[in-house]
């Protein structure tokens, strides 16, 4: 990599780094920005006069008096900049979400998804136009689309694996642009949402944080000092197939007691209907345990355990700030909580146990699609096919 | 960080990467380090001529005749540069390395330890103050010292506790840069080694790694993407503490059943005597297994079963290349690797275990004292304490 290369990956780096803090803080000062970036203000003016060029960022008098003396401009991200396009793709449903650049949500629309990859992808499109229309926007204001899938995903955007699609090998990107016509990233749906909370949820302030969301298995994603770990081979995260209980249940890898067979949602239901209890999905069982079901609350007891179990293992060994329950296991994280808690305290080491929190996300169902914006902005900023250099 | 730093951050990284390249292929010219760092050639020459400002490279005339044409500038890192002092600071012993700027090993030299700090601290200058007689060298020579010592280490280089020598909350760099009078770099043992198989070792291309060790209890070092990880608070790798038998063996640390109780030396020369057979180190542990001892061999393949399976729901999370067996674990490393291949095999996710590879560090007891001179180099080359900016 040369050094004309590297000047220019910090001019992008520094570029993002004024955009996010303007998206965080509207209406800031120039002044405002040195301060929020740490940037001198040379930079500063270098980058707003970039970012104007670019229509991305409009000056008007500043409307907070904020202090004594000459007034000065405010900076903000106009509507007229464009939108943001996120996506879940499931086999069941295709959610989307628009954004304006600066991410506030727009509107949502979801319809019915498909096995079948031409079909998903039509019904993809689709769902995209009807949410356009719906917020009264036309293709030339998109500037960028991201989506979550779930499956294996390589760094250049193929997807390798999808078992729950039946999907495999697919250059899935390339297929999307062509489908679009405009940049899309991709990700995993679990990376994705572990994304999300770095930029828009409870995560902004967090280097160092365990995702982990429970749908069909137990997935994870790990943020260490600052960005996504994907590991060697892009697969890094694999926690649902942790060893929770020696010889324990038969799991789908082959393996027997791996965490997922006793956490995920598919785990739960399978769970209860041994028990002669009947919860059609995810919310059916945190109905249940509000009503105050004494079996169903056991069992999500236990469940927590089982998963502090496997976190201890990792909390030993990342050491990491903050562990965020997304997907269904956010849907009942109020009762996997306290047996979570209590395994965690009980075998992670002390030091260790007390600097971590678990927290529920707030994101609820927009997680994925909210990761598909982040994605989307990310792109848009600095195409992540660039890479930093190693020291 | 304004953007006059990022440029000195840059020349920084510059700097260092054309001395690793150098280090690692002598002899080169410029265009080989062009070739070596994919750095353009205008910044090659701006870097060469700085290290030739700084006496850190010499020029020469090509002996290798590489190429048809005209010959080309060989250069080199001089002896006159210069040398760096690497430590293991022990309670039972002190081992200091010493080599030249580009790594080549000069002379060792051991003495004995004290767990009382002002004892250990005289006994550390006179074993640098030997080495140096030994080799010829004097106290100007010095360009820098890296000392691993068995603790937790914070990023200040202030250790917070060790254990086995009884200290806490001391500020060691800072009394070791007053008793050496020259920089010095600190870091934990395990840490200290797996820098030392990244720069010197067997991972000089490999950028996934995890370093495990086994001394009084199992340590564990994690290198991802090309960095060393270190957990939000510095304690990241304490893969000691995985559970690995439920209600199993007590551990110092409080729980049952942790890797540490069934792999540390202390476990294994522990669980020996309970069998009744005697060996005062690891060192006699190997040997008896070496000569055929059956009940030796039977126990160091269950402590490389625990080993194998604590890693595999550790290659399942962050999907590795390659776990490297360092310390007391090299040891005896051909006698646990069955086991710890096999459990590998039969826990970890399958296309996870076919990527990983586990080998035993070939630095022995010069690992951590190895460990030191890379401490001392990063040190010397580029400021630790300087950090990289994020996106």
């Amino acid at each position: 990599m040369s050094a004309r290369v590297n000047s220019a990956l910090i001019r992008q780096i520094n570029l993002a780094r004024v955009f996010h803090a303007l998206r965080e803080h509207p209406e800031s000062s120039q002044r405002d920005l040195g301060r929020l970036t740490g940037l001198d203000k040379a930079t500063i003016s270098t980058v707003v006069a970039q970012l104007q060029d670019l229509k991305l960022v409009e000056r008007s008098e500043q409307s907070k008096a904020r202090r004594v003396g000459r007034p000065e401009t405010a900076l903000s991200i106009p509507r007229s900049a464009g939108i943001l396009v996120g996506v879940r793709l499931e086999p069941s449903a295709i959610r989307v979400v628009t954004t304006t650049l600066a991410g506030a949500v727009l509107g949502h629309c979801q319809l019915a998804g498909s096995l079948d990859i031409d079909t998903a992808l039509k019904a993809l499109r689709a769902t995209v136009d009807r949410e356009l229309a719906e917020i009264g926007e036309d293709w030339s204001a998109v500037r960028a689309i991201g989506v979550g899938i779930p499956g294996l995903m390589d760094r250049s955007g193929r997807l390798v694996l999808a078992p729950n699609l039946g999907w495999r090998d697919v250059p899935i990107r390339a297929m999307l642009e062509e489908l679009f016509g405009c940049p899309v990233e991709v990700d995993n749906d679990t990376k994705a949402a572990a994304i999300a909370e770095r930029l828009f949820g409870m995560c902004r302030r967090t280097d160092d944080f365990i995702y982990v969301t429970g749908d069909s298995g137990v997935g994870g994603a790990l943020f260490l000092g600052g960005r996504l770990y994907r590991g060697a081979g892009g697969f890094a995260g694999e926690i649902g197939h942790t060893k929770v209980v020696p010889g324990g249940n038969l799991c789908g890898c082959g393996r027997r007691g791996c965490l997922e067979t006793y956490v995920s949602e598919a785990a739960i239901l399978r769970r209860l209907a041994g028990l002669g209890i009947e919860a059609a999905d995810i919310g059916a069982v945190a109905a249940l345990a509000e009503q105050g079901h004494g079996q169903v609350r056991d069992l999500l007891d236990e469940a927590g355990r089982h998963l502090g179990f496997a976190l201890s293992n990792l909390v030993n060994i990342l050491n990491p700030q903050l562990i965020v329950l997304g997907g269904n296991l956010a849907v009942v994280g109020a009762w996997l909580m306290p047996g979570l808690e209590r395994a965690l305290m009980e075998q992670a080491l002390v030091p260790l146990a007390a600097e971590v929190s678990v927290r529920v996300s707030p994101l609820g169902e927009d997680a994925v699609p909210m990761g598909g914006i982040a994605l989307a902005l990310d792109g848009f900023l600095a195409p992540p096919r660039l890479t930093v250099p190693r020291g």
